[in-house]
C-alpha cells in the first residue's frame, strides 16, 4: 500500500532511522519560530523536541499505525505530539526544583541552554502544542478520533499518569517505596505515554477494543521492561553513552528495580516482561514482526 | 427554558455568585483524590483551583452560553476547563524563576504552601485536566465540538497566547517596550483566555461564524480593559482587597499601560475599550444585558 512507511521485514535500525528523519521535519514544521519577541519560547521548544533522541514514542506511533494501515499524515501529526509530551516532560523533570539535571542527550538541559523561566514556559507550551495537533483536522477526518486521541493522551500524561507517577517520584527520594509502588510508579511515569503511542494506531484505525487490548497489553510489558533496562543502564552505562549523568538515582537515594531486585533479578524480569511483551502480539501474526524486535531492542539498548 | 442558570435580568453580583457555587462544585467532582501517594499533587491542583476566587472567565463562558440557552452541564464543563488552565497559569507565573510571589487570592502561592517541584506538576496535572475534559463526552455530544474546543483552548493558551505572551512580559523585565508592544503582549497573555471564554458558548452552540466573530470582538477589547485595570489596582489598588503584592509591576521594572499612558489617559482607555466592548453586542439585543454589565464591572473593580 502507498502509506508503508517501510517494509514489513525492516529492522529496528532501519525503522528507527527512517521516523527520526520523518518526525524532525513534521516537528520542524509545526515548530516554526516567529519572527516576533516570542520566539525565545519556541527556541526552547525546538531546543529540546528537536535534540538528538531515539524518538521510541514515535516509532510505536508509527510501528502500530502501520499495522493497521493508518494514513502517514495521521501517524506522524500523532508521533510528533507524544514526543512534544515526552520533551515537556524531560524540561520540567529536569529543572532544579526536580531532579536538578544540567545533562540530557548529551547537552545542556533546558533551563542551563536559557533560563529556568524559559525552561518552565517551554514545557509549558509543548504540552499545550500536542494536544492542538490531535485536535487538528489535519491528524484525522473524524473528529470522534481526535477527540478520542485528546482524551487518552490527557488521560496518560496527566495526575493520574505521567505527572502523578513523577509526583511518587519525588515522595520516592524522602520514603522507600516496595517493588509494588515502584512497578505503579513506572507504569504512570512512563508506561502511561508507551501505552498511548502504542495504542495510537488502533484509534487512528477505529480498531475493536479487543485488538487495542492488546497493544495496551504489549504495552504495558514493554514500559516496565524499558524501565528496568533505564534502571540498569542508570547503574552499568557510561555517561558518555546514555548522555546523562550515571548513578544518579543512587545519589538521590531512590529506590529503583534495580536496587531492590539486584542486577541479574532484575535483568531476568526485564528478559521475562519482553517475552510476556511478544505474546501480546501474535494476533497479528507477521505483521507486528517490528513491534517485536522492538521489545528486545529495549532492553538490550546501550543508551 | 429549563437550562438557564439566572434570570436574564440578573445582576453580575448575582451571577458571579451563582457562577462561583456551580464551577466549584463541578471543580471538586473532577478533582477527587484518589487514595493513593499521588495525592499530593491533586491536593496541590485543589488548592488553586478552588482557592476563592471571581471566576470571571467561568462567568464568561456561562453568561455566552445562555446567549444560545446551550445545555448546563456543557457550559458547565467547558468553564471548570478553564478555571483550570486559568490557575494553571496563576501557579507557573507565580514560581520563583517567574514572577516569585508568595501571595496570591490572599493566600500562600503554591510552591509555598507545597513546594516548587509539586506546583509545576500540579500546574502540568491541571492543564492536562482541562483538555481531558473538554474532549470528555461529558461536555457535549457532538465529537466535532469537543475537537473544536480543544482546539481553541490550546490556541489560545500556547506558545502563540498565553504561553507567548508571559515570555515577552519576562523579556519586557529587560527590554522596554512600547504601547503597541504591550498591547500585543496582553492580548496573548489574558486576551486570549479571555476570547475564548467569550467564544465557548459560539462553539457549544454551533452557531453561525459572524455571532462567533462578535464575541471574539467584545473579548478582545473587554481583555485589553481588563488588563488595563489590573495595571491600575496595581498601582492604587490596596493588598487587603486585591490579595496580592501592590506596585510589583513598577518593582519588577514593567512597562504597563498605566506607566506609559499615566493613570488619567489609562483609565479614560479603559472606559473606551469598554464601550466599544459593548458596541459589539448589539446583534443580541437584550439577552447580552449580562455581558455588556460584566464589561462594565471589570473596569469599576476593586480587586
Amino acid at each position: 500500500m502507498s502509506d508503508t512507511l517501510w517494509p514489513n521485514s525492516a529492522s529496528v535500525d532501519e525503522a528507527a532511522a527512517i521516523t527520526v528523519r520523518l518526525i524532525d521535519a513534521v516537528l520542524d514544521r509545526l515548530l516554526r519560530v516567529p519572527p516576533d519577541l516570542e520566539a525565545r519560547v519556541y527556541e526552547a521548544m525546538r531546543y529540546s523536541v528537536l535534540a538528538p533522541g531515539k524518538r521510541l514514542r514515535p516509532l510505536l506511533v508509527l510501528a502500530s499505525s502501520q499495522l493497521f494501515g493508518v494514513a502517514q499524515r495521521s501517524a506522524l501529526q500523532v508521533a510528533a505530539a507524544i514526543e512534544m509530551v515526552h520533551a515537556y516532560s524531560l524540561i520540567h523533570d529536569d529543572l532544579p526544583a526536580m531532579d536538578n539535571s544540567d545533562l540530557r542527550r548529551g547537552r545542556p538541559t533546558s533551563h542551563k541552554q536559557f533560563d529556568e523561566a524559559t525552561a518552565v514556559l517551554a514545557g509549558d507550551g509543548l504540552l499545550t502544542m500536542a494536544f492542538q495537533v490531535l485536535a487538528d483536522p489535519d491528524t484525522h477526518g473524524d473528529a470522534a478520533v481526535r477527540a478520542e486521541l485528546v482524551s487518552a493522551l490527557a488521560g496518560a500524561a496527566g495526575a493520574a499518569g505521567m505527572v502523578g507517577g513523577q509526583m511518587i517520584d519525588l515522595i520516592a527520594e524522602k520514603e522507600p517505596l516496595d517493588i509494588g509502588a515502584i512497578t505503579r510508579l513506572q507504569r504512570m511515569k512512563t508506561g502511561a505515554l508507551i501505552a498511548f503511542s502504542c495504542e495510537a494506531g488502533a484509534i487512528l484505525a477505529k480498531a475493536a477494543p479487543e485488538v487495542r487490548l492488546a497493544l495496551r497489553g504489549y504495552a504495558h510489558d514493554l514500559g516496565l521492561a524499558f524501565q528496568i533496562a533505564d534502571d540498569l543502564l542508570d547503574v552499568e552505562g557510561s555517561s558518555a553513552e546514555t548522555g546523562k549523568p550515571v548513578g544518579a538515582d543512587a545519589a538521590a537515594g531512590k529506590a529503583t528495580f534495580v536496587s531492590i531486585l539486584g542486577i541479574d533479578r532484575a535483568r531476568a524480569q526485564a528478559e521475562l516482561l519482553v517475552n510476556q511483551a511478544v505474546a501480546h502480539l501474535d494476533l497479528f501474526e507477521e505483521r507486528a514482526e517490528l513491534l517485536r524486535q522492538v521489545a528486545r531492542f529495549v532492553v538490550n539498548r546501550r543508551s
